[in-house]
């Protein structure tokens, strides 16, 4: 069997031959998301550039069908869901390789792409079968935060309250909150329903919000879409938020009719219902893989706060897919997940010294967030990659000595500079590590993408190998 | 029976009773569309602040439920729909109670909103069942770029395409198209699909339709949704366009797999399966009423070709009821409207004896458009209105004779005139009236609405009488 020419591809796409594939094991749906600005677009970009134009040994050694000369070509296809944008990996790439380079634009909800990736079967059942085979790799790009809403299908409006008011009066949020919360306390549950009252305080709930993400870098959002209504703007599901009395009440208690808590129960439901449930049942329950990116940098200069946020939200993430395993929902779409990565981003950005630390960091937050949920089948790593290389690494001469650094451009300045970053901690830091240390991390503009060469990445390789490798043997 | 209270009225809303007042004939939803710039949004803000504010024999003495003085009231309670966006009747009313006043922000896509109106009915069948009853009125706002799009549901890609091209190579649109046709007609049919090639016409091909509405005020805009994407925004089932090498192409012909032509046929095929045949099912045919404003002055301002443009958007229009009438879909999603209105708006904008003239062009538009379709069965009427006044009518001295006058205040310098704005043409204006005739008809400025009084209309209660007389009776 030879490659296929183009319109012979297409065929074997449109005559269905997606089903075939997936029963050979030949289609994989990788879902990538990130707790916001980890760099999901430019993961993305470097990944398909990867398989596109450096699949040779120097620039991806430890993936397999690589190392092995397997790898036979990668092209892009008709994406599967004419209805669903697509990832603009031209744009981004445009982007990377202007002068002076910049970083590609994040993109907005969901996007995709397909790549389909011709290789040669190890010996085995396959390569029995046929010489050469292909697999159909879907890519997948949505917001981090509705990920983050996925355990609010477990739960009731009122508990959901008290979850939110707990985080509401807490630091980094309680002070900025507060004006907000002292509005939301005149809500009493059972006065009649007043719609104008509950879409002012749900619309200043939302600038909260925006102001968490933006101004505090938080991740902890929810209920997320308030984010990014798109054409539900303005909409009466996206009318609620949560109510402090909620603490004077019992679970069990059901709501007057025609009452405000009425209101914002039923509207909590219709947005459960509505869009994250929509959410799970169209997309996430048809993925294969999950890539989760973090940028564990910018926490640990925002501060303690920022970094037990980036630790909770990982919880979270982490409890979507337990949820997905023991729910009722669970029985009827089933999700597929069988392997989940998170990464680090963004490792081009201190000293390869520090990489190990960087790993044991994200392993700790991971594993603190295992232990808190039933969390097993799946298997689960944790690794540190800089999707676009953005600096280079050697070393520099203080005071006789010879110490690690890292050259680039800043990001805010376009300025040259060589530098050392900074430790980074290999543990959870504790209150004491947070009073003696303070950490200033540089964000650094992109290298200019030469046209011959693929980018440079760091890890990208064992990436793919862990997410892939086991569908191209 | 007595009026409810507002709890109570709550707990009939959730407790199902719609489909009782259904069977009761005490539900409408009433749609409201336009030819863009009709001024829907002054429209339902109006109709809202009549039924809340100004139900009185003075200003609305054609409504035969206010004459009567069987109207007891009117509020506004939950939209049926959650995760469709509210129409903000109160921003409406805010813009046009600021000083200076200000027309309110046009609309964007769908949005809804509910209002119970409680009457005594009539003497009948009703009345012997209860002294008072409740008219729950749903009012759905459109654009009227998705009721153009409904004729696609019955066409196959190469016939809309020759359709568009015609229209494309005549003028207004040709002398702004030609460089984009010339573009376009590179496209073979049988080359191997090119995606980005595809993706950039169909992205320049959106420019003129955003150039045809916005500088040459043109309404006969197919596809309808590539002005207003929403969350679909950088989809393939956007990314077609009407092909010139149509023109050379057997209807019959059956593309060939991987081809140009099959991937455009494919997206025609999913734009009309997912974008148009989705509004026909969930909306169009859950409507009980329509009304069509349309602004005749601004085609008349514009000349010949946007005049001719108005014609054909409202044949088709008038199409797309037939189409709901006469297809397989039918059987399936049978259309409820059984009333339809044709409005010509901003009658405030001419001298009131010119009223006349302007109901008769109207008729004309819409009477020649019945004789091309079959079109019976459903009461359609037309009339002249001003949603919301923007002038007083009078007269004035001009050597010696008194002529017909308006008095307001311009919409572009906020300058008070007076002027006689112009004749308006009673029959369809030929190519000898256009040689001989130019009109200028000026925009007005909203006048301030006064805290206690209703908005002041034209003829606002002639359209409620034919919208939904019947159903107050």
């Amino acid at each position: 069997m030879k490659i296929t020419s183009g319109s012979a591809w297409q065929r074997i796409q449109q005559q269905g031959f997606d089903i075939l594939q997936r029963g050979l094991d030949r289609h994989v749906r990788l879902a990538v998301t990130g707790l916001s600005r980890s760099g999901k677009t430019a993961f993305i970009t470097s990944l398909v550039n990867q398989l596109l134009e450096g699949c040779d040994n120097q620039h991806l050694p430890f993936f397999d069908v690589v190392r092995q000369d397997r790898f036979l070509g990668c092209r892009r296809i008709s994406q599967p869901h004419p209805h669903i944008p697509s990832f603009r990996y031209d744009q981004a790439l445009q982007a990377l390789s202007s002068q002076p380079a910049q970083w590609p634009e994040p993109t907005r909800g969901l996007s995709e792409l397909r790549l389909a990736i011709r290789f040669r079967p190890e010996k085995g059942v396959t390569s029995w079968l046929t010489d050469t085979a292909t697999l159909f790799l879907d890519i997948v790009d949505y917001p981090g935060e509705w990920l983050l809403d996925l355990p609010m299908l477990n739960q009731q409006y009122l508990v959901w309250s008290r979850e939110q008011l707990q985080l509401l009066q807490s630091e980094p949020r309680a002070s900025k909150a507060a004006s907000w919360l002292q509005k939301a306390q005149q809500i009493k549950p059972d006065d009649p329903v007043n719609e104008d009252l509950l879409r002012d305080l749900a619309e200043e709930y939302t600038e909260l919000l925006h102001y968490f993400r933006e101004t505090l870098g938080l991740h902890l959002l929810q209920p997320g879409r308030f984010l990014l209504p798109g054409e539900m703007s303005g909409a009466p599901l996206l009318h609620f938020f949560p109510l402090p009395a909620a603490t004077q009440l019992e679970d069990s208690i059901s709501p007057v009719p025609g009452t405000q808590l009425e209101q914002l129960v039923k509207r909590f439901d219709a947005y459960r219902d509505h869009v994250v449930k929509g959410f799970y049942k169209e997309h996430f329950a048809q993925f294969d893989r999950q890539i989760v990116l973090a940028d564990c940098l910018q926490p640990l200069n925002a501060g303690p706060a920022s970094f037990r946020d980036l630790k909770r939200a990982i919880e979270l993430i982490l409890e979507s897919f337990n949820y997905g395993r023991s729910s009722l929902l669970n029985r009827l779409f089933a999700p597929k997940i069988d392997r989940l990565l998170f990464a680090a981003t963004k490792a081009d950005h201190i000293t390869p010294e520090q990489h190990s630390h960087l790993v044991a960091l994200l392993g700790q937050l991971v594993h603190g967030a295992k232990q808190h949920v039933r969390f097993d089948g799946i298997p689960c790593d944790t690794m540190a990659l800089a999707s676009i290389r953005a600096t280079t690494a050697g070393y520099c001469q203080h005071q006789g000595e010879s110490i690690p650094a890292i050259q680039g451009n800043k990001a805010d300045t376009g300025e040259a500079i060589t530098l050392f970053p900074g430790e980074v901690p290999n543990v959870l830091p504790n209150d004491e590590y947070w009073q003696d240390n303070h950490f200033e991390f540089v964000s650094f503009a992109p290298q200019a993408k030469q046209p011959d060469q693929p980018l440079a990445h760091i890890r990208l390789d064992q990436a793919l190998a862990f997410l892939l490798g086991d569908k191209l043997q």
